[in-house]
């Protein structure tokens, strides 16, 4: 199967503690990486991980609080002192080119490559990425201020050839990716073999949903239905529902629910608050909801 | 002895390795902190030190290339998340304030404590900080742009009381300051007991001096004359000399031979650049030339 993989680089949340960085992680999907959020210490952490700086040309950022974005410069800056020449392109609502760009003029006056700041809406949900095998959407998120999340989809891929059929009916090659697509095969002498003999069906699509910061919607649950991992953040225990509230956070077992009723196959909980000495109390208050929930935790890798 | 510590946060250069947080250290005299330099991370480290976030107000920049300052948004903002109220301040080249006021203004909206900068001529040495136990001065740097080093120097001391002395001429309480001061005792029978008598000359004011970045040259020898602690920047060995002079930074076997012809009693050299694996060589070719050379490391702590 090809690699769809997530790497935690940080998990904390506004405070950072001795156990955790602000948030960032990795996508890496094929070996193209996509960060989501950059707070301070990412590319410390995305060195730790020996994940490769090159393959990383997109970042996107959910929203404009510091523990979410605070790594951007020293990372762009970075990336140029290693003299990468491939374009970077930056995700994010509205209002960060406008902030980084004197940061970026005064600090990295001499890039040797480009920015490409790409700012999008936060009400609606809207295609922001595209290549041959993925897609990645936006997730309108609840905040104080304008927030998404992120869907990474799979497109369908194509049907897995059976080589002992195609050999004995000596398909010849240039049929072969037709038939990957779902076409029948003809022989010279006219016998059509159905596509179902000749393939198996292609690995359903995979996805991958990261919602954070937000205050417990369940409307976002119709947009992640199914997906095989949701990263959720559960930045408090239940004891402190006011405070979740009043802060527009969620606590662990609000994220268990959201994984429950969304079906999905795997819930990490992240965006710990920093009052807590570790997190069992959260995981314990989500697994009581969704058992296939599990920690986020700086330098944690999950197969998709 | 009053307290005078450095504290190193991170001693690597502009690329933050594995084994390097940027520059930052605090300085800590008599339990006020004084932060020099605060690259990416400084806040991660100054947790892990224990040294009280509150008890540091003043925050001193070399100079502005991302490395030594990049860290500065998220400590300001975390200390406004953990609710401080007393000023910080922070002095540097200028530049500063303008680039992080709007910064400032869009991530740390409701900062329940005040931010001042002062900015400092690079040219010329210059008193930037008093107290009633110390000064800081400026130290003329050459880098590739604007910057400046720090001298930390104890104000002189009142000398100490001989406590057996003053019991056995009864001298009364309201002398004793004068004494301190260096004054003579004169009896109610008119006896003049010399000071020299009385006390014991005050503890030699002590002093601090960081250097860096800066390219090798000998006319900061004067300013840092016999200084307590020498923290040179040594980013490259000797076998790199022409790559030190072209990007304006010092040798190891360099620092060294500032710190011999200064006379100080110890020098730490830091800044290391990311292409060294350990910095065994550096501290060879160093303590060949002056022997009390110690390497910067996250977390030494070196009593002054």
């Amino acid at each position: 199967m090809e690699k769809f993989e997530l790497y935690i680089l940080g998990c904390g949340s506004a405070l950072p503690t001795n156990r955790h960085f602000a948030t960032s992680q990795v996508v890496d999907i094929r070996d193209k990486l996509f960060m989501i959020d950059c707070g301070e210490g990412a590319q410390m952490q995305l060195r730790k991980s020996r994940l490769k700086f090159s393959r990383l040309n997109h970042i996107f950022i959910s929203h404009l609080h510091g523990d979410h974005c605070f790594g951007l410069l020293g990372l762009i800056s970075t990336f140029g002192l290693l003299g990468r020449t491939a374009e970077l392109h930056i995700y994010s609502p509205k209002g960060l080119e406008e902030l980084l760009a004197p940061m970026l003029a005064f600090f990295c006056r001499k890039l040797s490559y480009k920015v490409i700041f790409h700012e999008f809406e936060t009400k609606e949900a809207a295609l922001i990425y595209e290549d041959r095998s993925i897609t990645v959407t936006t997730i309108p998120l609840e905040h104080r201020i304008p927030c998404c999340g992120f869907l990474f989809t799979e497109k369908p891929g194509l049907n897995h050839i059976v080589r002992d059929m195609v050999d004995f009916y000596k398909v010849p090659l240039f049929e072969i990716n037709h038939i990957k697509n779902g076409a029948d095969y003809i022989t010279p002498e006219g016998e059509v073999v159905l596509n179902t003999k000749l393939t198996i069906p292609a690995t359903p699509p995979r996805s991958y949903a990261y919602c954070s910061d937000t205050i417990f919607r369940e409307k976002i649950i119709d947009q992640i239905k199914g997906v095989d991992l949701l990263f959720h953040e559960a930045t408090f225990a239940q004891s402190e529902l006011a405070r979740a509230r009043e802060t527009f956070h969620t606590t662990a077992e609000q994220a268990a629910f959201i994984a429950r009723e969304a079906g999905v196959g795997k819930l990490v909980i992240g965006h710990f608050s920093a009052r807590y000495e570790d997190e069992e109390l959260l995981l314990q208050e989500a697994s009581a909801v969704f058992p296939s929930t599990v920690l986020a935790k700086e330098g944690l890798c999950v197969q998709i």
